[in-house]
């Protein structure tokens, strides 16, 4: 397998992409070339123009082109509920819920083994941003895993005492599972937080 | 799910990739402006760099950015053996079994009804390489599919009167499959190619 040094180069810079292997890259590239050279431009134009215009928004530090993004400077959105998560990602993941509050976005989780303290992920601008905000609720929607834990239980410590309801996701059965196929953490979560069937 | 315009943009181009939805173009996306912008900066360049640098070999017709790709400008290969295949990406396959002699690469098949003809996936050119060639053999290597045999029965008919030995890839049993797996097609080639065991 010889290519030659252009397509071998394209082949080694689709291998950034998550979930592409060798074969992937090698028919994502051949592709392109035989079939949609125009395609393949775009794409390039448009990574290009993304990896340098996208920066973070300075109030929920989500990704964002500008300097607040159009979700903090939506001003309808509701002004007292603040949602937490541990990455841009999740923001798009809530906002298809039909959540219209407010967001801050860490930078992942706490793992001090990793070197990630809370300076590191944001909880210094996430302090800053609930004492100069009108918050009554903040909603700590980081990952249901044992760092993701660990780091609501950590906010929550430190908000403890500024007058906030401090709230978590809930845990249970996903729709559509099947019962024998849920792992007895989640089981007994969906046990626990029970609740009378609104008939 | 609101993301900014630039990121759309960069979503909707990686559709161009072929096996990428919607889903997975959003991760790349995301994952790309999370956690590798010179990675993803290094594609764009590539990108850039390959759909417009990378061309077709005057000779065999496969992908290459010199005038001459590097399997026909190589003078240590067989000038009697040409080998026939569908596509730029066949040639890399081929390459992988060890064979050392010249390709000449068709555009595709032929397909009257989708308008492609002879002229369309390069018979003149094909026809023109033999006789400037000095090959003593033409391997059909088009797709064992009903267009890839039709169009190495084309190919035979017009070389019929070269005074060259044709031949076609054999049939049979894939290494490592399983015969209640291998359709019936494939296991009577199987059969009826069938070859006395060498001890």
């Amino acid at each position: 397998m010889s290519f030659s040094p252009l397509i071998r180069q394209l082949i080694d810079a689709f291998r950034v992409l998550p979930g592409v292997g060798q074969k992937t890259a090698q028919r994502m590239a051949l592709q392109l070339l035989e079939r949609d050279r125009s395609g393949g431009q775009r794409l390039a134009d448009a990574l290009s123009q993304a990896m340098e215009g996208v920066g973070y928004c300075r109030q929920c530090r989500s990704l964002s082109e500008e300097e607040l993004c159009h979700l903090c400077s939506d001003l309808r959105r509701d002004e007292t509920v603040l949602c937490i998560v541990q990455g841009p990602v999740d923001v798009y993941a809530v906002e298809q819920t039909g959540y219209r509050g407010r967001y801050f976005v860490l930078k992942g989780h706490l793992s001090p083994l990793d070197g990630l303290g809370p300076e590191t992920i944001g909880i210094p601008e996430l302090i800053g941003r609930i004492n100069n905000g009108s918050f009554k609720e903040v909603i700590l929607a980081t990952n249901p895993t044992v760092e993701g834990d660990a780091t609501a239980h950590y906010i929550a410590q430190i908000l403890a005492d500024k007058n906030l309801s401090i709230t978590r996701l809930a845990h249970g059965m996903p729709l559509g599972g099947e019962l024998e196929m849920v792992d007895g953490g989640t089981l007994s979560h969906a046990f626990s937080g029970r609740r009378p069937i609104q008939l």
